[in-house]
């Protein structure tokens, strides 16, 4: 069982490649050191828990699902995207080095007991449903429930 | 009164309206709980506590005043902002899903007894004075108070 | 000698100016107030410890050394970066108000204890080697190394 008094509680805000990068090695880092860690996805951090197809159904929803396109696989760095060209070149350096990509690093969060939090209002502001969520993670919920895990770990991070 | 030992401190640096929201909800969720909760508004953040009439007297604080003119009602999202298209768009979602704008956020979270802790030296590098802050904000201040909050609370964000 | 039990952890992503200023002064803060201060310079943020010459051995490590060339000096702020005018501008204001420039920061952070620990992988995926990194810093580290330093703190931040 983790240990919940040491944990770590991440808000992941960003849809930066770079960031959640950052955001699930943290967490695995404190998984594989036997504590309890939870991932808040709100706003345009949702995306790297999304399968990826389009989502909204209204008019801004659907704009909005169009610019945000693709899960974890299509999102970009937060420095140097030239157009995507930042993406390819930041992914070749890592796939050189044997850094291990978004997606591995994802299941091994999941595998390792990370808690993936959807954030409820996040959904219904982007017009994501459950079923466009990957499968494991956590039900929807608010700002109330995060900051309940914030308050049992140890250290937080807003990224 | 407010319960010190499990409170949140945030550290608002961006300017950005979507990152103000997520600051100013989390400020929210904490006051309810009947947490301590203060912001610290400092370099680009300070705008989510100004006025928005122009600021600045030299030439250099003059050109940021009218670089980040307009108070909390003219700041865009951190993506797609699309020269002020993404601000608009980003607003219709909200509005069509009833999410509180920034301006009842802000003042709900004063309302609920947030401290809103504006930074010393951003206001004098920035040239901002007292009389271009919104009302209700506490004393200015710099890192030392801010991190007295920090160190009473239970969780810390920088946003 | 730093007291531990009260210090600040702080997790320096980004690569900007403005983001460096807030970190080291965070930092200053804490260690001014004798508490132990410890920041972890990982992805982006690496540059602010490094010399400053350009780094990297492979095609790919090469063109991101090119792209992220310079050190503490050549980087710019996190908004109004107009082709490099927003760093000249924001640095003419910071002098016109006589803010401590981030080079000498840096080096009151060091003097006053603060510990600048170099983030492994980072190092490892840019291909910058421990001659590239300013003298002083602590030994490269890891995550769990972060994290323990982070239990440590009373005060946890992502930059």
């Amino acid at each position: 069982m983790n240990d919940a008094a040491d944990g770590v509680t991440i808000i992941v805000f960003s849809g930066d490649m770079d960031k959640a990068m950052a955001a699930f090695n943290i967490a695995i880092g404190a998984a594989a050191l036997g504590k309890e860690a939870s991932m808040f996805f709100t706003f345009w951090g949702i995306k790297a828990i999304q399968k990826g197809n389009l989502t909204g159904d209204s008019f801004f929803g659907r704009m909005m699902g169009l610019l945000n396109r693709g899960g974890i696989e299509r999102i970009g760095p937060s420095r140097f995207n030239f157009w995507g060209m930042g993406r390819w070149m930041f992914k070749q350096m890592l796939k050189m080095h044997e850094i291990t990509p978004l997606t591995e690093l994802r299941q091994t969060a999941m595998d390792l007991g990370v808690k993936l939090l959807p954030c409820q209002m996040s959904m219904e502001v982007m017009e994501i449903k459950k079923e466009n969520l990957i499968d494991g993670v956590q039900p929807a919920c608010g700002v109330a429930t995060m900051l309940e895990m914030a308050y049992r770990s140890k250290a937080s991070f807003f990224i």
